[in-house]
């Protein structure tokens, strides 16, 4: 018959994996709850009637015929060294970073945030990184001189790199004026052996300046901004001279841009859309 | 009859979807392949004889009859402002932070590889940050004054959040060896809404320095390494006050370190194991 007790144990981490109850008909064994880690763990059970125990610092209750408390037995196997095929085939899907650049109001964070989107949809992870979460967040010490633009765009690349080894589909959303700076984020993937794919979202500087969804063009123009990318002599946009995809953004729709940018990645193999049924 | 012809077409974004042969018995259509961001794509297709055509501006082969290009139909929806609870139905699983905390040579790494490994092996996403990541990458422009250890950790913590936010078990394996800086930490997580889970892994200092893998308690004590947390004067380690999880890393196998956290996890709800069959 069981019986409620109390037994508290000392050197609760070898024991909070089973109690084996040997005087019952056939052998029991349950896990210890061991929420609260703690070098002694008071714990509530109903046994069996059993009285020998070991370990066992305050039995509250004598009834305890048998208590043997073994080792946990755990099935964690693991190694050094993971290497990050095998973490893709854990995970399902390879990582890769999608390097979106181009001029303010291009359309860059529409097209992120609707591929982003679409992958999700489709069961592939993604993950967007944009000014909404770096700029407030992990860059939030850097201003807009050139230097400070530097380290921006350096910080994007590692922490992009980071992502895509995670496995996951990474989208910056960046103006990134500078060639060198881009090509520094290349490096940082291509030293690590994970796909940097150059998307330039592309629109003529006067359809950018007439969208104006912000208003910082004409600031711009007013010189109330300075340093505006495309607008002041101090800030030139360096267009990519030959990424891997180009996006004429004034000529597509958000929806064909995201298609132009999941075909690419399909038909090289890198991403696999796995629409739920 | 099929017969091979080339063509090429302007404005190839608008077109590059569907080819839809109207002249067909029953109405065809394929995907054209657009692995060539281009404004002028040549296509050489094997197509029935059709001749009529549009939006064609050098159809190599006169013999198609009927080419008709109609507008890339996506099936790609979105909208703007994604949460956190989508991604994570998505993703399959929520994201939050471990954040093992301990002196030099307590076994945080260890634990850390093993618990990452233990997670992926059942289905869950996981990721290590630590010095061999962070170190010689993000933060590879700090240094160890103060300021810069700092500086070091906040960014971790910030970096961390993002990894959360992108539905991932993050484990973060640094000494932080100071509460404000952990506490800040904690606080990006919360303000985002984001679980953070402080793992003290302990184990006393004499134990610490008796492992001493690296030699490092040795060249502290010898004054080669100046400001070794736990040895010099001016760096102490302040041990956490009240962590969700603490681990006595001189009493316990790796696995069963590993087993402890696994545990708070599922019995918190935070994490669900998905073995494999």
């Amino acid at each position: 018959m069981a019986s409620n007790c109390v037994i508290a144990t000392k050197n609760f981490y070898r024991h909070q994996a089973e109690l084996k109850m040997d005087s019952l008909e056939r052998e029991s064994s349950f896990s210890l709850p061991n929420s609260t880690p703690s070098s002694t763990l008071l714990l509530a059970l109903s046994l069996p009637s059993i009285t020998n125990y070991s370990n066992l610092i305050a039995p509250v209750s004598p009834r305890i015929s048998h208590l043997k408390i073994t080792k946990m037995a755990t099935n964690i196997t693991w190694h050094a060294g993971l290497t990050r095929e095998e973490r893709n085939k854990y995970n399902g899907q390879q990582g890769l970073t999608l390097w979106l650049t181009g001029l303010s109001a291009s359309g860059k964070s529409t097209i992120a945030i609707a591929l982003e989107q679409h992958l999700l949809h489709n069961g592939v992870t993604s993950y967007r990184l944009d000014g909404d979460n770096i700029r407030f967040g992990l860059n939030k010490d850097l201003g807009f001189t050139e230097a400070d633009r530097n380290e921006n765009i350096r910080r994007i690349g590692e922490v992009a790199k980071l992502f895509a080894d995670n496995s996951t589909v990474t989208i910056t959303s960046f103006i990134s004026p500078y060639i060198a700076d881009r090509a520094s984020s290349r490096k940082i993937h291509e030293d690590a052996g994970i796909p940097f794919i150059e998307v330039h979202v592309d629109v003529p500087l006067d359809v950018a300046e007439a969208r104006d969804p912000k208003g910082l063009y004409k600031k711009a123009r007013e010189g109330i901004i300075k340093d505006f990318t495309g607008v002041s002599a101090s800030a030139p946009y360096e267009a990519p001279v030959n990424p891997e995809i180009k996006i004429e953004n004034d000529k597509v729709t958000v929806e064909e841009a995201v298609q132009i940018i999941v075909n690419y990645l399909t038909e090289k193999g890198l991403v696999t859309l796995k629409p739920s049924a």
